[in-house]
């Protein structure tokens, strides 16, 4: 059986790659997917594509159009989302693909600092699980294949 | 035609009054429905319920399943869904809803200042509607009876 | 028992106001609902609520998702659309709001003249009923409570 | 990962054979589906199917009732959606394989000329990404496998 | 609590005002609908409306159009369906529905003679409850009002 | 607005009627529904309906299958469930029916006694709310209707 | 691309051989899965398994409830259902498994002879295509496949 | 055609090596899966992830998140489910595995002792087939696969 998980939150620092790497030293059949993590690409996406718009907030539409677009096609193929909220940002699209993922049915491993438990306590209550750290999601999806 | 609107957002300024205030003075037949905005109570909500809990997140996990249990009811109620983004707070709780609203096949009306545009670019392309302000959220409410 | 129907399509002629009359004579206890016929305000409309937009397209941007939201809102409460194509005009929307009903399980009326046959035989195979001019579709609606 | 994408539109000009090949030299590991091409084949496949109809509507309706049983299949086996409407024809039957896309919590790209922007603005709003040409459409696949 | 019952079956004994009857007398808070009774009209509707067919396959898919299109709305209103089977007909519309209806999420009683208990044991099985004859349909009915 | 919700859990205490009491002195707009609750008729309906069964193991199939329809029918009408489990009986359709309606997106209320917390837990972690007595649960649903 | 195909219908005739057959000669990518064809077998597995039942109801409700049990899994994993109704017999489940098929989502080809188009006129109405020989339902399939 | 099947139930027996061994002699092409067997891990891998817990209460909730998220990524994956219910235990988790089953559309096949089926009435009405042994359920699952 091999999973396919999507990774939702903050594109500014390394979390995905500690995740891939735990997961592959732990040899887990999982194939991990996520947003375009290039920042710039990332916010570029819209013009380079669909040409120069006129002004940042119809820039910023066009990116998100094509974001969306890559986000709702690879959560559509998978089994299981992990989402990390940072001090940083207000990461509003990492809970929204998060509230996706429960209304798609599929399950939620939440990942945020115990500082952030308050804004976070709707949503970290209709989560599968909780978690402070990339280590304890590994766990978690590790414990899904144990035994199998 | 009676319709049922669900009202999403902080609860810390005045902003739902001012939208049933307008909503009867144009005399459109809509129910507005809401989380408890009553800031302390939504907070003590759980301890009231369900006993004094060990620590203040497991106080806050206590309150946000009595306020999601609200949420939902009225949510599922509702035929439309307005939720409002403004410069304070995390107000991932407003994410949550809006995005489960969008999955639930419930049209929403985003209202953010145009300062926020960039970090809800991607839930502001999905939303069918995204304005500034309340009198626009108001004028969209009132054209879909207009004429019928 | 009372419906709620949805009549989808062009708004230059008057064509639904012949059904709505008929449907009167005949007492049928039927609520119609349907897009802005106005054709001016639908067109205008986003504008009129988000402001000058930087050029047509923008503008059409902009009163389509302030329409899409009407459409969406009253296509939701129907348990029946009837969708009426005419000689003039591309008719997409049309055919939009008419697959969209049948992908929400709504029953679906098609009204088209026999010479536009060819290009909506596909429409046509998969709507319930497929006619030829209003009074057919009110016979429809009429054979519906017959009886009952 | 692999995509399966349905190819919606006109099958008069050679945009799949277009795509296609983009796809193929960017080495995306996509399978293509779509329509039958052969418009011939397309229009007298009820009749060879079925047997001579009596008439020219009953021939359409034979006809689309075999292209529908190919849409309906092809369709719910894949991920994505490319519709592309020109300047000619009705295209009914790309704005309804759209429409079904969408209701079937399936990603769209839309591909048309600006030209057409008007009469496509209900639909370009509720697709994922509109775009002019096929470069751009590619562009949009492409960046859905970029860095996973 | 009122309920809306749809009785699918033969259209040519009185087994439904039998139905209606008891339930009156009961005064159970029900609303009956179902297919029209009225034999000939219901194979002659799709000519009354669509205009002469081409020979008798066509005139029973004119027919046949217009009588799914009455089922499919008032099944959608109803929340219970009973299907009444006898000894005579074919009876597959009845099998269509009853199958449409578990199908839809909808409870479903079966009313078929004893003697009949082989060809329908499929059906029976996915049934919430199989009966003989109308009488018994009734107890069901009136249990689930029973110390509301 | 008003709530219908359903009473899941044992017949053989008065705890419905405790909740109703409640309710009505608080002028909650609710309707409440539920199983049988008059044990004996739960047991006999089967064989009252569908006459004398080959056996204890037929004879509860019978009734099982009645009192399956009751709680199919009124499960769909209701808007928030609340299932009570007490310390005798295993209880297992009241964990049926509790899982049932959060599979089919309605809010649950779970009330057990502490003492349950172990057997429960996986029950208990699904439902929106979990307390341990009446009183609790009415406060929950009463919060839901406060300030509207 | 690979389908698979659920035949649904009588087994007393080699129907589902001849389709197997010239499925293989065309290599159409198709996996073909179907009802117990055994007759006998398909009658008595509800005994085999469940032990001797008190009378033939109860042995064909046993039976049944095997027989549900393999149509479901195998519906479930089908692409498509081909529904052959033959003159004699009920055949009331292959009513039952197509209806089943369309509420899924599923296409359907209905294979009836010319004679049985009044009993299945509702049926045939809803169905994708409707044919009156085996051949012709190949031709459909193969259709699906071509120039992709 | 292989199948993915959950096999939900109380993991104090070796019923699931049973089941198991005897699928792998008949060369079913199955894929078996389910819950943590290691009582004690099951138990403890709340607090081994999510670090030390303030009581016994919140003990079992850590424990049962992450088991829940366990059988909802393993059910979501699995094309039929088998629940076992023994003499001991509550196993409300259980019965709570078979309703989800049975709500998301997947089959399943109850094995409990006729000595229970007096509790288990009601869900073994819903149930597909209810045996009393792993080697009936064993049967049921190869007769699945016979002559395909």
């Amino acid at each position: 059986m091999e999973l396919t998980v999507y990774l939702a939150g903050e594109i500014h620092s390394s979390w995905r790659e500690e995740i891939k790497e735990k997961a592959h030293s732990l040899k887990l059949p999982i194939t991990f997917v996520g947003p375009m993590e290039n920042h710039d690409r990332s916010d570029l996406i819209g013009e380079e594509i669909l040409g120069k718009q006129p002004g940042s907030v119809f820039r910023d539409e066009a990116a998100s159009s094509i974001n969306n677009l890559r986000t709702e096609v690879l959560l559509n193929k998978s089994d299981l989302v992990i989402a990390l909220f940072g001090e940083k940002y207000k990461q509003w699209n990492t809970a929204m693909d998060a509230s996706a993922a429960l209304s798609l049915g599929k399950p939620l491993i939440l990942i945020r600092p115990v500082e952030l438990h308050h804004p976070l306590k709707e949503l970290s209550r209709k989560a599968n699980v909780t978690v402070e750290n990339v280590d304890q999601a590994i766990k978690a999806l590790s414990y899904i294949f144990e035994e199998l």
